[in-house]
Parts: structure tokens; C-alpha cells; sequence
């Protein structure tokens, strides 16, 4: 029926997500708080900051001092996110986190000119130059990155032809840098999927780079990210980035409209019910998923936080 | 890859749902405004009020007046529910409504004291009895549906073999009474779905009754509605009930938590985006979700919505 896996890996990404998105402000101790919250449930990837220009994401003022402030946990990899070379060196020179480096191309050009100003010959030619700067600090880059993936406001739909190109430009770069991929992320930037276009996308890129494990990164906005989730599972994909408590979006409503990632704990509930482990406790995960709703004083969308799990439920009957 | 049906029948059930959780009071020119909306959407089957006891669902206190004073529209079925021989006494009585009858027993017996009191054998009793009274009144009894198919709050998951034991005693009601069963509906009340129980048990009903056309009614407290219908669909399953703007549920927030059937215009947004046909104008669906929530005084939890459809922005990009 399906190639579900195992087990999956989950990349937490609320801090960062819902740090840099809400208007805040929201005080430094308290992002740590949810750090250190997340280093308790068993996720053992937390996206804690993002290295980006304080003037456009004023949320994101104090990434080196949380990256300096949260207890670091064995095992857990404590990540960090940067668009150019300059909120790499940040990165670096904080010293604190567990730096990998992501060959990222995005499958829509429109969208590379809207947000980043950059052609998709400026963004390659910039991911060469951050490959050098990966090597010159020892940083190692197994991820590959394809934002867009699946539409895009400014371009519309995305063909599965654009999706292997830009997959195979990524491969090109890898190559000339002597970088051993082994991830490729496909990014549903703006919630453009569909279950149906996840499964054809993943099985194309599958099938074109079968050596290559898949990752998915998907935005909630129209409601279909658990769905994705589960399409994706059943193709066989084994990585996902996720919020917990669906942190980040737009911060103007306390419902699920403009929303961020898909929800972790929904995630994790949905994954764990089907019998693939995540390693996540789901109860600590839910009181990190308050938390974040205390520490943003709105409430956050993530259902299984309201809903409730269903082990507490199945102990209580025995 | 899977049995996508072509095209949909959706069962609008908001105003029943909604306005029967609703704490209110809610004005009666309201619900009569939001099934006039629904009217215009192209959903042809408007579920528009339960006829239960006013004292413990005074929501639904002016359910005959609602059905006296919307104005019916060529082509479309407006229903009504009942759980009881009195409601469905005054549902005939209330003469406005396309009544058509169900079989509807429950998978757990637990439930089923708790939620009515009743026995197993006290709710076959019922059922035999509403048969005649449908019979006496002419209504049309095409439907059997199956309460906590995928699991209880008070019983825990419920096994394969229990549901399709339940659905072979609908289907011996149904023979008893000379009644043409077409649908079996299985209904998740109290949200204990995932993907993969969705698939398990829809391809063990369908195998064992190959005949009958499948129904899901996914409530949506743990964030799985849209991924239980989607593996619904892949399953061949042409038939939802589903509550405009996610109307419905426990009221108590604004937000997705304790949350009441899966919400239709995503459900819309997904098929029609898979090309699967729903015969519903999005647009208007999502005026309609507006409309919900300025009646209820809160946000609703559908996130179409929020994020808006793929169409206008295709046509903005041309």
C-alpha cells in the first residue's frame, strides 16, 4: 500500500520560525526557555536561530545571545539558519551551534527576484562561494535545498521538469565542491501542495536521484500540511522539518490562517499512532507546545496540544 | 498509485454542527442567512438542523423555524438530523426538510451508554422501530453509518472485526426491512483516525461489502481531518460530511483544539486542486466561512480561508 518508514527524523524549527515571524517583542529568556523546553522531548535537531538583517527581522536582534544562553543537551544538534555569506560568518563566529551548510536554489525565479533580489545565476554563483566558505571552516554540507518547490505566488505552478533541474544544478554544485550529498529538501514554500503533488514530485525526484534521501519542509497556509506529511511518508520520505505548536507565519491571528510550518506534535501524533517512531516524547512536546503558546500570549494552531493524545486516554481504560 | 474517485459528493453539515455547539445565543435570521449563503455555493446537500432536546442543546431550540424560514433552492437537499423517534417525529412534522433515513448504530457499546444510555440491543431495537416509521412516512432509507469506527474515548481503538461486525447488523436491519442499503458511512466521532487506520478499515469494509458505496465523518480535534480524507480518497471513497469553516465542536476557543468536522472548503481546495470534482464554487465557499464566523463571533478553524485560494493567483500571473 504505501512505503511508510520506520522511524523519521524530525528537524524542530519553531524557534526559529516563530521567533523571527511574531511581532514580539518577545524576551530573550524566554526563547531559551523553549530551547531548553524542546532539548527535553526527545527531538534531537532544534533550529534555534536565524543569522539574518536585524533592520528586516527585528526578532532575530538576539540570535547570538540566545545561541549563547541555552543549555546545550547531548545529542542534540543545535542548528542555525543564514540566507548569505554574511549571516554565515555570524554563524561561525558565535561559535555556539552545530553548523551544517545547505546548498539552497530556489524553483522559482519570480520569487529568488522578489525576496532576495537575485537571479538564479547570482544565487548559484553565491552558493559556490558559500561551498568555500563551508570548507574553509570545516563545516560540513550534505543538504541540499529546493525552495518552491511545489508553486509559487509569483510564478504559479512549478513543473516537475523545473524540480529536476534545479535538483540537478544542486547535484552540479556538490560535485564541483567535492560535497557528499546525501539530503535533498523539497520546500513547499507557499503552501502551494497537495498530497497528489507531493507524491508525483517526491516520485520523480526519487526515481531520478534514487541514492538521495528526501526531505520535506511544508508550510501549513491552506490547511494540507499534515496531509503532505502523510503523502510524503508514504512515499518513503523519512525527514521533516517541522514547528512545534505550528509556530511562524504571520502573527496577526490566532488561528490557523497564515500559517507557519506544519505542527510538530501533530506531526509526531500522526507519526507514532502509525507506528513510526520519532523518538519524541509526545506529552513533553505538548507542555513545550503550551509553552510557546505562554511565551507568544496568543494561541498557536498545532490540534493535538487542544485534542489531547490518545495514550493518556488508552491508559485510562487499561 | 491509488483509487481517486473523479468527483466528490459533499455533505455540508456546518449549520447543524455549528450552531448546535455554539454557546449563542445565536439569532435565527443568522443560521437562516449562512444556509441562504451555502445555497449559492453549489453544495447540494445542506445538513440545516437537528431536531434534539432543546433543554441539552438549546442552540437548536429553533430548529423548525430555521427549517420554515430558509429559502430552498432548486436541486439542492436540505436535511435535518435526529437521534430519536421523537426527533424524527417532529422532523416529519416540520414538513420543510428532505428527510432521508439512516441505520445508525455504534461501534463501541461503551459510547453508547454514556452518550444515550442506550444498550447496543436497546439502539437494533431503535433502529427496527425508526425503519417502520420511515416506512409509515414515505422517507427513504439509503445510508447506514457507524459511530466510533476508528476508536472511543471510553472503549480505546476499536478492532476491524468489531466494525465490520456492526456494519453485517446494519445490513440485516436494512435486509429486515426490505431497505436498498447504498452507503455505509463510518464516522471517526471522537477523532482517533490516522492515514493508515482510515485505509486499514475503509479496505476492510470495502472488501467485505464491495457493493456499498463508503461515507466518511472526520472530526478533527487531532489536527488528522484533511489526511483521513485524503486517504479516504485514495481509498475510492466518494462521499464526506464536512462543516463549512470547521464549524462545529467544543466552542470554548478560537481556535483549531477541540474541533468539529473537517472543514469544507479545505476539503474543497484539496480535491479540486487533485482534479477531483466537488461541483463547489471555492469563492463562495470561502465568503460563506466568513460569513460563519461573523455569526459565531470568533475565528473558525479552516485555513483556505486564511491562505486563500490557488486560482486568483494563477489568474493574477496569467
Amino acid at each position: 500500500m504505501s512505503d511508510l518508514p520506520q522511524s523519521v527524523q524530525i528537524n524542530e524549527e519553531g524557534p526559529r520560525e516563530g521567533f523571527q515571524f511574531e511581532k514580539g517583542p518577545i524576551a530573550t529568556s524566554r526563547k531559551v526557555e523553549l530551547i531548553d523546553a524542546l532539548s527535553e522531548t526527545g527531538l534531537n535537531h532544534i533550529q534555534t536561530v536565524s543569522f539574518v538583517d536585524p533592520r528586516r527581522v527585528p526578532g532575530m536582534a538576539d540570535a547570538e545571545e540566545v545561541a549563547a544562553r541555552f543549555a546545550r543537551k547531548p545529542g542534540i544538534a543545535y542548528t542555525g539558519l543564514w540566507l548569505n555569506e554574511k549571516g554565515l560568518e555570524r554563524a561561525i563566529a558565535c561559535g555556539r551551534l552545530d553548523l551544517t551548510g545547505t546548498i539552497s536554489l530556489t524553483a522559482s525565479e519570480p520569487f529568488l527576484q522578489r525576496n532576495q533580489n537575485r537571479t538564479l545565476a547570482d544565487n548559484i554563483a553565491m552558493q559556490h562561494n558559500m561551498m568555500r566558505i563551508y570548507k574553509a571552516n570545516g563545516v560540513l554540507v550534505e543538504r541540499g535545498s529546493i525552495m518552491a518547490a511545489f508553486g509559487c505566488n509569483f510564478a504559479g505552478d512549478i513543473s516537475i521538469g523545473a524540480v529536476l533541474d534545479i535538483a540537478e544544478q544542486i547535484v552540479d554544485i556538490a560535485d564541483e565542491h567535492d560535497i557528499d550529498l546525501q539530503v535533498l529538501s523539497l520546500a513547499d514554500t507557499m503552501a502551494w501542495a497537495t498530497p497528489l503533488s507531493i507524491k508525483r514530485v517526491v516520485g520523480a525526484v526519487r526515481d531520478r536521484f534514487p541514492l538521495l534521501d528526501i526531505a520535506l519542509h511544508l508550510h501549513d497556509t491552506r490547511g494540507m500540511g499534515i496531509a503532505n506529511a502523510h503523502a510524503g511518508l508514504e512515499m518513503g520520505v523519512g525527514i521533516f522539518d517541522s514547528a512545534v505548536a505550528g509556530l511562524g507565519g504571520c502573527p496577526f491571528a490566532a488561528h490557523r490562517g497564515a500559517a507557519g510550518n506544519v505542527c510538530t506534535e501533530d506531526l509526531v501524533f500522526m507519526c507514532e499512532e502509525m507506528g513510526i517512531d520519532t523518538g519524541v516524547d509526545l506529552t513533553a512536546l505538548i507542555e513545550a507546545a503550551r509553552l510557546a503558546e505562554d511565551i507568544v500570549g496568543h494561541a498557536l494552531p498545532g490540534s493535538v496540544k487542544m485534542g489531547g493524545p490518545l495514550t493518556a486516554l488508552r491508559d485510562r481504560i487499561g
